[in-house]
């Protein structure tokens, strides 16, 4: 028996994750950086953008063929002389003799004159007069300025998630810089005398700090920039120290570790004496959880275990970051168990679990540890806090991780 | 009337989408990059990944407690005598007195002699003495040496994209270094005497180059590294130049524009002559297209117009960089039409459209040059070759952008 009902004092899952937003939500009003176009991509705008000219720029031609006058086309076929070429980049200034052709190139301009394009496959010439077979009407394969955008349009909203599509349009309008929103700035803090740097040989008792990298990981997959991975001892003044450094630099900390009810639970004794709200949310894994903010930041204590880690993660902040970075939201589903479920009464459990035809299995049990069996899973398996036994074939929402 | 039926000797979507997927197949085999932990994020493993240990490293505690014999308990309520405190990080070679407690946290070493921790929660003490009100068998919460994976087990298996929670697992077990796949290098050349940089004035005839770094971001949006995104005038010396620069510096190369009909197609006229092959492909947009090896590098020689040059890449290029990438495949559905759809026979066309609920909607008419109107849409609507007039509520598939 290795899982345990949940303390009647405990908060719920939902509860949670709305003070957590609530604490996080102003970091949409962080500031806006001026960045070149080709570090926009994937970075959300935070300007409305409209266009500073028309597209077309100018009338220009669909098709290679022969600007002509759709009058002399009136009776076809017919033989025109051929008065020169209009290569794309042409100033276009050159007038269309009456009753003559110019030869055109795809986008060139069209010239005075002409109000419809013949394509070139559509006639024969021997290189002094061309043969038209069939009547064109004006505006055939012309596009005119303005019937793609006009300017002042709105070309992109605030908010976009620049895309290369985004990024095209933006060009094709000659700018060179766009306003986008910076990312939220974090920093992680673990804790844990057992944790020693990987690289390090393990001396008894000692494991690998892996929260530090897997948070920062997390966080750069879900648009934040990560400033800081740092690691404290079960020590007040030291992680205090750090904690100071973290909250100077960073819009929002994570810290791991530390928040149980063992005698060393240095984050949850240092946040709780300035001001930090430390208990046991109804869920497992990852129920004792902190929440505090130090000098306007908020931080986010996490527990220590790995999976607890990366659990507490995905459900109370990865959502409101993506949010915050005008990402997609997570993808969730409703799939059937292919297996039968047990889970502790009152407690929301969130079990690691892999999509396959028919439904979702369960990679692992709900041992918080089991950090090697997570790697395997692709959706957290959320199951309600008042289920105690699931039957195969249970319908259960799922979400990617 | 702006659309045309295609040519008779146009190849068929498919068949052209086979052969650059032949082309590029082959850069699967690229070279293994060993990167730091922290950079492994968002690429492919290059090889299984097995433990170098086990995990749980050692045996340890599950929950803060007490770690007892479980003969202890035989009769309870019993009260213990405290013998000490083991912390989260101590070596654990201290061995359990008989008949005694020793208050343990979470993670840190079972002392020898124990076989169960007592969770904190369920007992009394005085600071001298424990006292527990229930049995505990041998192994509740205990976490065994290797529960979670042994020695030698898979960790990641090569070709997995690396999320968080792989990079959780291979910090876990020590490892600083994973090897991936380095990215595919491409080079972007683009054409048109018609094109000047953004951040230039437009003279007569003159618009902004946006195909270069919109394809340059379409490709880094999929997982590519772009080496180079330059121009080149309509000129065959100019243009040979740069194409050789670009192919001694990629693994692949796209150019845009200079493959039609006109009398000044540079990209045609030089890698035709090389061996490129060069045709219509029975699409819209995207129609001209062509395909070469220089130097034993792949060229993808798209259209001029954004919006060719976009979908081009969506339809032949996106999917097998996504699967060279490990990034997962572009989601498609099964949609009705919102409204009427007509279209060329015997071209396939892919419209632009926007996914909304009961179905899509387009967002411009079929023109190439609507690069305003791609960047408010969310999918490619997928118009098959045969159909001329799809009513609305045609099921149609579309495919995200």
């Amino acid at each position: 028996m290795n899982t345990r009902p949940a303390p009647a004092s405990a908060w719920s899952v939902e509860a949670h994750r709305d003070r957590v937003e609530q604490l996080l939500r102003p970091l949409a009003w962080r500031e806006i950086d001026r960045v070149p176009m080709t570090a926009a991509l994937g970075r959300r705008l935070a300007a409305d953008v409209v266009a500073p000219v028309d597209l077309p720029v100018f009338r220009n031609s669909a098709m290679d063929g022969y600007a002509v006058r759709s009058a002399s086309l009136a009776t076809v076929p017919v033989t025109l002389p051929l008065a020169g070429v209009i290569a794309a980049g042409d100033h276009g200034g050159t007038p269309l003799p009456d009753g003559a052709a110019l030869k055109i190139m795809t986008g060139a301009p069209l010239p005075p004159g002409a109000d419809c394009v013949v394509p070139v496959e559509d006639t024969v010439t021997d290189g002094v007069t061309v043969t038209i077979e069939q009547a064109r009407a004006t505006g055939d394969f012309v596009r005119e300025p303005g019937t793609d955008v006009r300017t002042g349009d709105l070309l992109v909203a605030a908010g976009t998630l620049v895309a290369p599509r985004h990024i095209a349009v933006l060009a094709a309008v000659g700018l060179t810089t766009v306003p986008v929103f910076r990312p939220v700035h974090a920093a992680v803090l673990t804790t844990g005398d057992e944790l020693v740097p990987a690289g390090t040989p393990l001396g008894p008792g000692q494991i690998y700090d892996s929260n530090g990298i897997a948070l920062a990981a997390a966080l750069a997959a879900n648009g934040v920039e990560v400033v800081s991975i740092e690691h404290s001892r079960d020590d007040a003044a030291s992680f205090r120290e750090q904690l100071t450094a973290a909250t100077e630099s960073a819009d929002v900390v994570f810290t791991s570790g530390g928040v149980s009810k063992g005698d060393f639970e240095v984050v949850k004794d240092v946040l709780a004496t300035l001001g930090g709200e430390f208990g046991s949310v109804a869920m497992q894994p990852g129920g004792p959880q902190g929440l505090s903010v130090i000098g306007g930041v908020p931080v986010l204590s996490f527990p220590g275990n790995p999976v607890s880690t990366l659990v507490s993660f995905e459900v109370f902040a990865r959502p409101i970051l993506r949010e915050l970075a005008g990402l997609p939201a997570i993808p969730g589903y409703a799939v059937p168990l292919r297996v039968p479920v047990r889970s502790p009464a009152g407690r929301r459990q969130f079990l690691r679990g892999r999509l396959e035809s028919g439904g979702v299995t369960l990679v692992s049990g709900p041992g918080s540890h089991l950090i090697a069996a997570m790697a395997q899973a692709d959706v957290l398996i959320d199951i309600p806090a008042a289920a105690t036994e699931l039957a195969a074939g249970t319908t259960v929402e799922v979400r990617e991780l």
